[in-house]
């Protein structure tokens, strides 16, 4: 038994509350136990500087923070920049995720902003944030303009040549936005805690796990993204790492239920 | 009439949610109108380094931060830091304003770090902070520890003295934290509108506005933070600024019954 | 009486040296008592890269640094940046109270840069590089070209798009930049200090005062910026309010003498 | 066949040189086919400030930069740190490594930094630190003194309460630093290039890949570290998880028999 | 004739201006025919954290910006930090030039901070800072305290360990503030400007030069810093470089007058 | 006799490996006594964004960074940049030098960027790296293409105007790149320890150092850079200023030596 009742292969209550802000394109507050985020995504008819002629498409970019508030001893902002060096891991982690679940040929020249926002954690987070920010995407797909917009070029870096700038070409009949998130996509933690596999850690089991592992998941069966971290000095062999991998499909896939639910499918 | 129908004195829908998230000890999601903010209050048994042996009590330090998703653009984070000048500018009137709503000499050697999040931007985002951040001080303070704690001091500048430091005295007969927060407080702003007083701007009102006006108001009838700017060439005579204030008073006391009916009072 | 004798509605000696140096537009060398302020202006034929084509006419920013010998203790430069939060809100007040006393469609497609550094404080610099501001800004127009340059946009921000930028287009018929400064502009504070208000707080006067205010008003009788913060659990009744601002116009008013006297007029 | 004529099992031609320079504990230059990477070991007798009266032993922390002549269109330093978000993710991921392959609690109160320089980039860099720093590690542990020292606490954070700070307890009866490293570490890359796995990605392998996956593997068969990425819209099913498993270990197993040679083994 | 009308070894004229400001303990206003510097010298009983305890006395630290409206082309604040790289190596040298003009035995625990402030920029702005501090510094030793205070560290860095910091030991017998300025130091630039030796460049001379050489040296004779530049593809002989020394080394001893004037002397 | 057993006027032992990476134009080890830098050398067909009409040619920058492993006590990155005052004075000294052995005109609109990296610092380094560099740049200029490229301008600066831009104009008839290094150049420092002129400083010939100085000397006789420095309240009389620069020469043209023979010459 876990310290809060639940079974080894036990997700935590989930809750998705899609458009929860207006501005956005879409927004997501997802609870999962006593872990909250919000994710935003924002869309804009321009793609990053270093796409060049040979790019069709579009973007997705991702960021994370944890609000100050969002832990049990408040956690002060960066002195530079507004995320630290773990939240740049995660962003990394959760914008390469995102970029799987979506088809970037079909959305034109658009870049996609996710900002995923912890407001408790309680471990967990960078997960939640992966389902959560899926969910936001299927609504700011929608949203995207029927015909594919003119497009421009964000943030020209510094490096960048002020002469003989080719421009990316785009084909508008690869342009279907409503049909560029069919693969579906979900994340979920287990951990290996005095030897046992759990599902979905809270703080608690989190902290005294041996390995920690994260992956994202899709509805085809497929692993975009596996991240497995031992504690000092204990690693993982091939039995435990199956096993553990076993119970994180079962648990996306448990994801997903929410997920679908949310959207009314 | 005004473009979403209210009369010239009219509030905003405000609905007023306490403990949103329960990590910090106060978190109050406050939404008026499209406007939505999440203030939360973090406390420790600290207070600044810059406290000597004359100042007994503790502090309120106050952030604000719009996130990226608030706005119909994308706002992005600074490259710098976490907020930008403008924010700058606002949590300094934040921070001062709910330093005049408490009674620091009651609260002992705690710092009160008050964190104002905006998630949805329509104008009057600093007068909704301070509303809310209000009532989610009322929740902090109740958690206070009923006998006060040995002092700590925090960040040591760099030009601190590494010797001979004398650290604050503290009067624990003074200590209440349960009867710091007497003094209620509410904000809203006023604007001159194609030569109209219209209350509590929304961002339509305020980027036609010719002036803009902020006030923080107190129960007992005083003005703790009056900020006021015209725009570019125009400016405003004592007799409008009466009508304004008369206005901004009125508002702040319609405001605080919202506050009060959030606390079952 | 008060610490050095004056009156309550007594302003400090003020001198006024224009041109102090050769270099820009405008330089003016602004003392009033102990504190000691010099405010250049710096013309460019450029203006801000969100002008788009609605908007005609040039503009003004501010900055304002206090040097570290401005203090008996030293102020160290931050370690980022120039300028600290207290520095960022006042250079938004000065840079809002100057854009309105000029007519920035006179001045065609300018911006003028505003530079107030503190060289010795003794209370009262925001108002005093306002006031300084002003006469520096008088002197810079008169360089302004006869006729009206060519446009060019400063510093393109990263989210610009690289392609279809609309140039502002400028109405040659409005430059006038000889009568772009009509509006004349000075500043003050008042305080409340002992339960009696005060003129033009000294950093003595200003280290005791319940209730701080700082107006920026025009000849014409305006207020074009208003900022009145009440210490700790301190506010300000109707009352009083009304007596400190007749005693910050008044105040004003004879600061425009000083003015008018350093213009020659 | 690929590129550069390899099997697809085939690792790229490993030197390693130990003592590259003498000033650091340890110093390793670590060539795999065009790859060339310098990692440097510091020793202190200091522990991180976090640490606290439960924790005994040492640390190890990691930095990786790449220079900027390292890629054929030179690589700018970042503008703010030395590091960018990239380099940020890989350094996180060293760091957590090489943790698992030392016993911290024999080092006793001591922090190891390891800095892995890029001096050429092929592909293949994190690994490539991760294998050479457990070398320069081994080198940097004989030199750690033979009694344990006074502990030292370093970098204070400004969050460190001032008073009441609790050191750290330390066992010397634990401390035999020369039996810190038994844990043999190595990393590996291996991808999904066309359909096939192959094994120690170069540049020109890693740019076409489908999947990107990192192992850092002990010699006792124990993963500590996986981080696989699938490329926007492919993912991996778990045969080819399994496939890439077997032949990254298979490849790790080869680069230990280089680091031993190396240690003379 | 240069463009000014000066002979080839003929200074610019210099006025100096002490006790500009009241609140540093030496403040200079130094004009050189247009370069115009305000150089503060403030005082504080510390010492840096690096001092040991087989250092005794004090310390002189330099800084050096040139504000904004100093240059026709007004010159933005940096982004980061509040000095570029070229004032980073200016004020480097400033600094070392004036603790070569002080003995720091003399001054017991103090740390002398001389700011150095362009307020107008027209060449030898670094020279005219060191010739100003000079005479800046010799109004604060004055007012050094008559017994050696009670010592303190500044600006603990994060490297410091947190026990076992030694306190540098201070020989009250040494502690001779008045004695510590013997030591008369000036500063000039000369030239080589179309094959002729020119003194005391100004901005016109300075473009055009092809070597530009900036002395610091003493009244008894001795040279202590030299800092000579050739522009792109040209040397300087030694035949040439005597004649410059030479010339720079008169330069000196005429600016040692200006400064024996100002001081009374 | 010094530390090491060398003469006052010998040099260290001097090792030059060329091409030490194969992705850079130019990349030299340099090993002298236990200080060891590696210089890179970059090409990009681009200038500076202030070349204007009026400048043909191309341009050279520097870099000098200092590993943290290359001192006995790891020396951390820095907080902000990647480099400190020091380096920042350094390699300002490191790039005027060696745009002063290079005829600009020669390579045409090509930027070279030299990054001075120290893997192991005993010494000398700045003048290693400029030894070093010309070695590399050598190297680098035969890599040149055979035709003048078309130009383009780097990192527009903020302050551009969008509009207007007039490029540099290029002269391919000058565009000759091989023989652009004709003018060979290297680097030593001198020092006077106990009275006493020395070559070739180690780190603990410097820290005894009464004065310190660098020079960098063409094989045409003349000098590009001097750099020298007195301790604190000791300074350096003409006599010894010209032994010094006497002894400095004859070192240059000892190091003269070592790179030809390295370029095979």
């Amino acid at each position: 038994m876990r310290t809060d009742g639940r079974r080894v292969d036990e997700l935590r209550a989930i809750s998705v509350r899609r458009q929860f802000t207006d501005t956005p394109a879409g927004s997501v507050l997802w609870t999962q136990g006593k872990t909250v985020v919000l994710c935003t995504v924002s869309m804009a008819a321009e793609v990053p500087p270093w796409f060049d002629e040979k790019r069709a498409g579009g973007w997705v970019t991702a960021e994370y923070v944890m609000l100050p508030g969002s832990t049990p001893q408040r956690k002060p902002w960066p002195k530079i920049g507004h995320t630290d060096s773990r939240g740049t891991e995660i962003q990394r982690l959760i914008g390469r995720s995102l970029r799987a679940a979506i088809d970037l040929g079909r959305i034109g020249p658009h870049t996609l902003a996710v900002d995923c926002q912890v407001l408790q954690a309680d471990g967990g987070t960078r997960t939640a944030c992966i389902s959560a920010a899926y969910v936001a995407m299927r609504d700011a797909v929608k949203k995207l303009p029927a015909t594919m917009p003119m497009p421009r070029v964000i943030g020209k870096s510094t490096s960048d040549a002020s002469t003989g700038k080719i421009l990316p070409r785009y084909d508008s009949a690869l342009y279907r936005p409503t049909e560029a998130m069919e693969n579906q996509l979900a994340a979920i933690s287990v951990g290996l805690v005095d030897g046992e596999v759990l599902l979905d850690l809270d703080y608690a089991d989190d902290s005294r796990a041996e390995v920690d592992m994260n992956i994202a998941y899709t509805a085809a069966g497929k692993f975009v993204e596996i991240q497995a971290s031992a504690e000092d000095g204990i690693g993982i062999d091939q039995a435990r790492l199956d096993e553990m991998l076993a119970m994180a499909t079962k648990g996306c896939r448990a994801v997903m239920e929410h997920q679908r639910r949310a959207l009314g499918e």
